[in-house]
């Protein structure tokens, strides 16, 4: 039997080059040797969308699109949607007696957010409860492998924590321990460097984005600060160009960059020709993701689909580990 | 048309005395007059029972036969288990993107119980959450009055500013903001003359005790503790025996327990004929209450059927009034 892996998105916008480095990468290479559920987590979205929930619907579905655009096969891939299975919410409140509010808070993503976003004191329960939520989101459909970017390997740890605690007090194995598996950059920089790529910080690319879109935001990248002249000599490492070059050129352009690196450290080639290269080369990346995401669009009928069948798969399958965790806790 | 009372039980033990006069005593006076409904909140249970969960089954039954006990009658209040009703659990995790972290630990009843217990730092993330899932308890059938004991008005506030937050964000009336209906006595004194009263203190007497585990317990309540003789004039101010007599007695024993009182204050009477005394009037309060138990205890399938319908009912009104939320909200 192939081992299921439960990964997915908050939608609170839409997704953009580093969700790929960091996950959907990995969903598309795992998406045929494993049994895979994507979680678009709605509910969750009210995090940092508290004020404006009637932005969830919309992302909800352009995530969906961006999942499907980059080759995720509906046919292989189980998507579902949060707030279509209520058995999350019933095990996260029963997870949530398991899990000391000291402990909850912390956890080093929840501390990192609140320092990032200078939230200070102002932040909700529901933001405290969130990686509860996410190990429901896990265990619900017993996820053994979760794909994720290296900032949510804290919450990993917090669903590892409660499937222990299940099994232990339970004298059972209902839940597996679900393993973290980081994606190829890790967490990709933003276009001004910025080691956070943001809506809010507005240093991203989106999958959806278009050439000219792409063009433009690759023109305003941040390169080597210290470099006024293309005859200056360029330093490449931390270099937010060199960075996406790598991360996104296909192998046989790999010859070439290292051609640009060369010149680059030289002072021999401007920073304009490297980043009018590195649009062509995101663009060759994203035309046929652009493309996927077109067909889909077509076919408003089929995602539908997608969603209906997949939330009522998921539906099924969490419905069985709450009944399990019910009966061996000895509960009604 | 009638307006609808939220009121309920924890079911983390029997329920005693001190719930008759916080709560159940309003129950019983309250049921023709209002839409009633009456939750056995069997999750919350595990805040205080997550070691021995199995314990919860048992406890759900014991208390719905202490409320069908004191002569609520099924045929007018809807009886239902919180797990029963999965949109309790929705709401609330909607519910807690509304009310900060702050908020929540401010708190004055969870403060308390905090410093009763002792808990220091040891409590679980669901402790902290227990108002926001009461919140959704009472909102979820839109409950407007709730009888509650004195400690439980603090949860209660936290529920009224949910109400209002959701309405405010949704520039509508969905939820109404729910009033408390403090008991007579608002909270009875443990056995003891300990303001507290509880199973782990073992200062109670229950409302399923026998007449021969009421009269040890009377036998052993505190009086006045610097009275030595019944020579010694006593005093009746805190004097639990006293309270007890008069949350207990009948209006027709009213002048008795003057005169005892008279005859107490001037050393002339013992503390054990009063504690006789009081200990017939506790087990003539308590014999219909006996009655009417064991006449439920043997017709379990009518047990089971108070309970199915009820929670039915229950979540046909939470499903509507979660749709509702989402709807207004502008979620999926």
């Amino acid at each position: 039997m192939k081992k299921r892996i439960l990964t997915g998105d908050t939608p609170t916008g839409k997704l953009h080059l580093g969700h790929y480095v960091g996950t959907l990468e990995n969903r598309v290479k795992l998406q045929d040797q494993y049994e895979m559920f994507i979680i678009l987590a709605d509910t969750h979205a009210l995090t940092t969308l508290s004020a404006t929930p009637e932005l969830i619907k919309n992302y909800t579905r352009e995530v969906l699109l961006d999942n499907l655009s980059v080759g995720l096969d509906p046919k292989n891939v189980t998507f579902f949607i949060e707030s279509g299975v209520s058995e999350i919410y019933e095990l996260a409140a029963i997870f949530s007696m398991y899990v000391s509010h000291n402990r909850a808070l912390r956890n080093p993503t929840i501390k990192d957010e609140i320092s990032s976003k200078s939230l200070g004191d102002q932040f909700s329960l529901g933001f405290v409860n969130y990686p509860i939520y996410q190990a429901a989101d896990i265990l619900c459909v017993k996820g053994q492998l979760v794909p994720v970017g290296v900032d949510q390997e804290a919450h990993l740890e917090q669903a590892r924590e409660i499937a222990r605690a299940i099994n232990k007090l339970t004298n059972s194995n209902i839940f597996p321990e679900p393993e973290a598996l980081i994606g190829r950059v890790g967490k990709l920089v933003g276009t001004d460097g910025n080691p956070k790529m943001g809506k809010s910080l507005n240093n991203t690319i989106y999958l959806s984005d278009s050439t000219e879109e792409v063009e433009k935001r690759v023109m305003n990248m941040f390169t080597d600060p210290k470099r006024i002249h293309p005859t200056d000599p360029g330093t490449i490492a931390g270099n937010p160009v060199f960075t996406y070059l790598d991360s996104f050129a296909k192998e046989k352009d790999k010859g070439k960059i290292d051609e640009y690196k060369d010149r680059y450290e030289k002072g021999e080639v401007g920073d304009v020709e490297v980043k009018k290269y590195l649009a062509q080369v995101l663009n060759n990346f994203l035309n046929p993701i652009r493309e996927r995401r077109l067909e889909y669009e077509s076919q408003p009928e089929v995602l539908d689909k997608i969603l209906v069948e997949g939330t009522a798969k998921t539906k099924k399958v969490a419905s069985e580990t709450l009944s399990e965790v019910r009966s061996e806790m000895g509960l009604i």
